[in-house]
Parts: structure tokens; C-alpha cells; sequence
């Protein structure tokens, strides 16, 4: 599964995992720069809450942009897989500017989801401009190979992670989130031992990457966005080590990004963007 | 303070920093080694439990290194910085083949120890030849610039650490350790956010870096050594924050590494060492 196809003329809508935890009353900036890309006071937002077993995780977030100044917003669950081939569900994800996840756990959503028409029309809106964002679990499931689950500590073993496929927004990230809180590095890089090719993306609670059609990750949020690079892997011993064994890795690149900084997927270059600037301001 | 003086036609003592609760009944491994370096059976060595408020620290260990098969072990506390001027004790020192501190809080080593003849002793020592080694608190004190402590967390904030002088073998390495056990990326990470001169060395559990003579660190125990490189630092925004502000920090290099792996302090350079050669064997 790759992302769908950009239809000629259009760009990819902007991909926003959110590293849960997410501020929601003072300015809320994350939620309100998704409800930007959105449309903003045009905006018509589809939430799935399916990752959550709270009843009122929909509704929260349906009052939350709605107050944000939404023109539309719409809880949208999954409780079976048949819901996710209903005709007027997949309509209204056609009609959407904007499609949110909850969090919970994001094996609800690709067990509920994964392979159904409603997957489809996500990816289809989502590769002809639609943004489409999720925090936590709903942060994880946006990729094309995501975090189903995982042990904590900063340094990886072999068993440190448990991958399962995602939504497949995009095959160029892995992403954990709860970073800095969950002490998640280990698993992280254990994910890219497996196959180098992919970048992982660590996300601090309260903490967004706003990952552009051009593949650049502005930073929106109170705390840092960890990039580890594996592009110049010079060596791994996971193919060799048992399950509960320590990871041998050299050679990994990490860029801890705040607000203001950037990273491009397809370049693979960090910058400071604007505090450099405001260094020399 | 920069380490002691090498006198001509010797070399430096190995220095080894142990992440903490090593393996004392599973062949002991890492205190094995030390052992060895410092002579094996004809070994002579002091162990200093100053860190520790425990009062059976120091016996412990002696036991332990007697049990090995160390010749000579005396455990040496210090309650007083006046016992650090205390000649029998300094000429116990010029007399051991290998000094180990325990572990406990490494500011009450720096405190008791720091400018005195005993550290002077020590440091004169290792510079000539003397292994010197330590676990927790005991690895911490080894450097020249010590983590005298932090907060958790895997991504870095301006407070996440606090230094202090340590006992000065090496100036090369900022050392913490339970590194994988208690989330500390982001104080080592912070440490070296201040000058990116130096190397910070997690060291997880039960594992230990050798630092050989020729600035070669090899690997012992059951778990990882994780090395941060600031070597192609890009960008910190270090000077530029508020104390529980995140720090943005581009361009790190890390490498993680397992038993048979090596890191030179001097080159910078990473090697798989044994592990490639088991690879294609």
C-alpha cells in the first residue's frame, strides 16, 4: 500500500500528527492551525473517535472545533466493519475539508478501518488536498507503517516494537508520540533497525508535526519533535540478535526540532528556519 | 582541571564507567574485566564507597573483588574532606593496582574528594597507568565534567541538567548512566547542548564502557552504550531559551553500541569490530 495518487494539477492535503496531550484551552494552537488548513470559519471536519473507548471523545472534539470557529463539524464512529462500507458514511468523508482522529489505540482503528472503502476515500481525500490530522493513537495510524505497540527505554532490543500497517498516508515516517513522556526512543529507533528507509518522527505531548505537500515538518506546540535519520545507517545487528537482546545501530542522525524549525522528508535536511533568524534578531 | 600529566614511556590507564547494577553472581563480567586490568590475580584495589550511605557498600565489594580473585581489596571511606589529607591514606593509593568507586550520589564524592591530595592521587594514578573504574554514581565522578543531575525525559529542555566538576580522568565524555532504565536521552543530550566539545556516554544497566588508553571506548555487559556525538552540530538554541523551554538541537550523530562494537574518543569513528566479523562468519 503506497499513498494514493496526487490527481494531476493537485496537491497532497497536509498530514498532522499530533503527539497527544494536546492544549485545549489555552489558544489550543495546534487544533486551531489544523482547523486553518482546514478552511478555518469554512472549515467542514469529519472526527473519528474510533481509536477511543470513551463515549464522549466525539463530542468533545466536536465542541472543540466547533468553538475554534468551525463551519461544520461531525463525529463520525466505527464500531463494526460493516459501517465502514456504508454509502452515506462515504459520502460525508468526500464531502469533508478536513478529517481528525481521536486517540486511544490506534489497532481499533486499522483492525476497524484497514483495506474498507471509508480507508479509501480518506486516502483519496487526503492525496487531492484534504488535511487530514490525529493525536496520539490517531497520530501513530496516519503512516504507512505504524507503531502498533511497544516497550519503554531509551536504548532498543530487538523486541522493543511491534509493527503493523497504517493508514499509509505516507511511507516516509514512522511515528511515536507521548515522547518525552513515554520514554520512546528505544522503540523508535528499533522501528527503523528493521528497514532503514524510513524516518522516525518523535512527538512530544502537546506537540505537532504539520507535514506539508512538499514534505516539510513545521513544528507547532509546546515541546520538541525528535527526527531520527537512519539514511546513514553504517551498520544494525538486528537480523543477528535475539528477542530481548540489545541493538547494535552506528551511525544514526537525530534532529530535536521546536517550533520554528524544519525537516524535509525528501531532502532529509534539518534547518533552523526561523530561529536563526531570531538568533540574529 | 584537565587530566594528570602521562609521564613519558607510560600510558594512561584503562577508565571505566559502569551504567549501574551490574552482574555480581552470573560470572560478574564487567567487574571481571576491571579485574583483570588491573592485574588479576595479583590485583591490588581500593574501593572507595563514599557515594553510598549504605554501610556495607564498601564490604560488599570487597568481598566481591576478593571472590574474583583480586590479591589485595581495601575498601577506603571518606567521612571528611580532612581525611583526604591523610598521608597512610593517599599512600594506599599510590599503592593499588585499581580504584573503584561504588555507586550512591556522586556530588558527595565531589564534595568529600574534590581538590584534595586523595583526588590528585587518584588522578596521578590513572594517568600512569591505574585502572580506575565505577558504577552509577561511581561512572559519573570518572569525567571532567559530571551530571550532577536532571530530569527525565527523552527530548532535551534548557533545565534538564545540572554539572558539575568531576574528578577529571577525561575531559572527552559527559557520562550518564541507568541511561536505558531511566530515560535520560534528554539530560545527556542537554549536557552537551551546552558545549558541544565533548561526547556523552549512556550507559544502560549492567553495562560497561572501557575506555582504553588510545581513547577506544570497547563494550561489556548485558546492554547498550549509547554514544551522542555534537561533532556536525548544525544548530542549538540553547543560549536562546527559557529554562523549562525545549532546546532545538540539528545535526547530532548517534550511535548505539552493543559488546564487540568500539567508538574512538579521538576520531570520532564508530566500528561494528566483532559483531561485522560474526556477521560473515
Amino acid at each position: 500500500m503506497s499513498p494514493s495518487r496526487i490527481p494531476d494539477g493537485e496537491e497532497r492535503g497536509w498530514i498532522v500528527p499530533i503527539g497527544g496531550a494536546e492544549d485545549k484551552e489555552n489558544g489550543a494552537k495546534i487544533l486551531q492551525r489544523f482547523l486553518d488548513l482546514c478552511g478555518g470559519d469554512g472549515a467542514d471536519i469529519v472526527v473519528i473517535p474510533t481509536a477511543s473507548r470513551m463515549p464522549d471523545t466525539g463530542d468533545r472534539y466536536e465542541k472543540l472545533f466547533s468553538e475554534l470557529g468551525a463551519n461544520r463539524v461531525e463525529s463520525m464512529d466505527f464500531d463494526t466493519r460493516r459501517d465502514c462500507f456504508e454509502p452515506n458514511r462515504i459520502q460525508r468523508i468526500e464531502q469533508a475539508s478536513g478529517i481528525f482522529f481521536t486517540g486511544g489505540n490506534q489497532l481499533r482503528i486499522s483492525t476497524m478501518l484497514g483495506g474498507t472503502p471509508i480507508a479509501q476515500a480518506i486516502r483519496a481525500q487526503n492525496a487531492r488536498g484534504v488535511a487530514v490530522g490525529g493525536t496520539s493513537a490517531g497520530a501513530s495510524i496516519l503512516s504507512e507503517h505504524m507503531i502498533a505497540f511497544g516497550t519503554e527505554g531509551s536504548s532498543p532490543r530487538a523486541d522493543s516494537v511491534r509493527l503493523a500497517p497504517g493508514l499509509g498516508l505516507t511511507n516516509r515516517v514512522v511515528i511515536d508520540q507521548h515522547f518525552r513522556q513515554r520514554d520512546r526512543l528505544g522503540r523508535l529507533v528499533a522501528a527503523l533497525a528493521y528497514n532503514p528507509f524510513a524516518i522516525g518522527i518523535g512527538l512530544d505531548e502537546d506537540t505537532a508535526a504539520f507535514i506539508g505537500p512538499d514534505n516539510t515538518i513545521e513544528v507547532e506546540g509546546s515541546g520538541s519533535v525528535t527526527v531520527v535519520d537512519a539514511d546513514g545507517l553504517q551498520f544494525s545487528s538486528m537480523h543477528m540478535v535475539g528477542e530481548d537482546e540489545p541493538v547494535c545501530l552506528l551511525g544514526l542522525g537525530v534532529h530535536i526540532l521546536t517550533k520554528g524549525a524544519t525537516f524535509n522528508l525528501n531532502t532529509r535536511k534539518a534547518s533552523a528556519g526561523s530561529l536563526a533568524v531570531s538568533k540574529s534578531g
